[in-house]
């Protein structure tokens, strides 16, 4: 993709509109500037760094609402990715700041399902949407957890309750 | 996830029957070897590392049938992903070895889908299956290249041929 | 390195004494965080992953003193790393917080020579000490700058003044 | 960095003379093809990611003396880097294939020093030169072994035989 110019697929949702903007206004925001590590050979952010900065505004996510990941490991609960899906509207290039944006969509069954957009400062324009699912795992164990930590529920009950609204 | 013990929940499709190993028998075939860098604080595969393993085996696919990706990129022809799906389904562990099996699933108007599977080598474990659209870029002009180069369009045409019977 | 216990070498000098603290105290900080995808099967950072960090650091002090690194590259003038020495004191684990210190040491003929310190919030604990050199290259005739551009000439030695001090 | 063109400072080194490539002749070899996710927006290999290329081509090297780095991780031994010097002679551009030269150098005291050279499969060109120091260190303790494992110790003297004559 040639810099200074428009250089990826401009698929139809790209140019966000009122309704979209008001659909992520209140989920958590993850500010980014894109690093020459994050781009490839056309200049813009090659499609895997997004994985990177989509886990860590879910990691900043639970940390603004007390869970830190580091803690959780080191209790033997571990939250493994599997299931992702990403849609990739417009590419970022070398220099430009962004904002992910996050929540936990909903919890079903042991699924927890969180939702990304990646979004220009200002708002106007969409990078990236994405979705991925999450369980918990018990280290020792290797299976699944049917119940989450009691502090853990809560706080994603809390969490879930703040952006969804 | 603990180190030398099933460390991720088993989803239903992790051991494969006969007829899944049969379904990607006829794949681009492209081995990889959990390295140190690969991996994450549990021990296995960290959940982005997959895509540049997908990347590596959709670009050496189309390297056995003559199509270079520097080549066609210097030509001003990129194929960026634009959209992604993965399931993980058992994490590989450091220092295993697994295959990635690929294909060319097809050619919808501009999008060119490619299937993965990340299997053991035996074919009997199952660990990620994924799916990615790629569209073909004009670099110079920035947009989305409505008819392949001859040369890329056979080039697939044949290894769809081979892949999916 | 096994969890929630120190896990690297302690080579001798990861305590900072009064005299080092000092040293680093006018340097540019940027602030970082252990995620999940920095870390390798030990739990702790992947020694590749503090090259990332120092770059991002790098590009920030510039980017304080009016260097947008993504305009410098649009304008055919790179930095690329051509030499870097890192030591590893101690490890930093999943969650932790930490700074990374920079400053442009000197500059020798076409060498720009950068220096890092990471080190904890409180700058009590020292985790890599690292200089990198930089030279200024001609993207188009692909060679290297004799004279770096003027603005970017001053804005150096402002920066160097700013934190040698 | 251009592309189709030289794109970095052509450092005095490039250009591999007879006796230099005698020096790498016997090192153990691992060969590397440069995609996407390797390079950044100068269509170029990211300076970090030789980092991983010399980790791969390090435990390669020891498999194929025997030494699993998996089995050594998994018996509580482990063998961090704490030290990295890399010089960047000459870029390695998107599709190229390359060849990772290694081998274990030295052992002095704890340290196990490794040297790199990245270069052209014809051996004709030197892309990066660099030195690692690894120290094996017991995982529960936390500390580093002042006596390795003997089979490691055995396996070790073996590949320092076989390549440093």
């Amino acid at each position: 993709m040639s810099e200074g110019k428009p250089s990826q697929p401009t698929l139809p949702i790209n140019a966000l509109d009122r309704s979209s903007q008001r659909e992520f206004e209140n989920w958590f925001a993850y500010p980014v500037r894109v690093q020459p590590h994050h781009t490839d050979y056309g200049g813009v952010v090659w499609h895997g760094s997004y994985i990177a900065w989509m886990e860590e505004a879910r990691n900043e996510c639970l940390r603004s609402i007390g869970i830190n990941y580091g803690d959780l490991a080191a209790m033997g609960c571990d939250l493994p990715v599997v299931e992702l899906s990403v849609r990739y509207h417009l590419p970022l290039q070398l220099g430009m700041a962004a904002v992910v944006k996050t929540r936990m969509a909903d919890v079903t069954g042991v699924r927890i399902n969180w939702d990304y957009a990646i979004a220009s400062s200002d708002g106007e324009q969409l990078y990236v949407t994405a979705k991925a699912t999450l369980v918990a795992l018990d280290r020792e164990r290797g299976n699944i957890m049917r119940q989450l930590p009691p502090s853990v529920k809560d706080a994603l009950a809390r969490v879930s309750t703040l952006h969804n609204n």
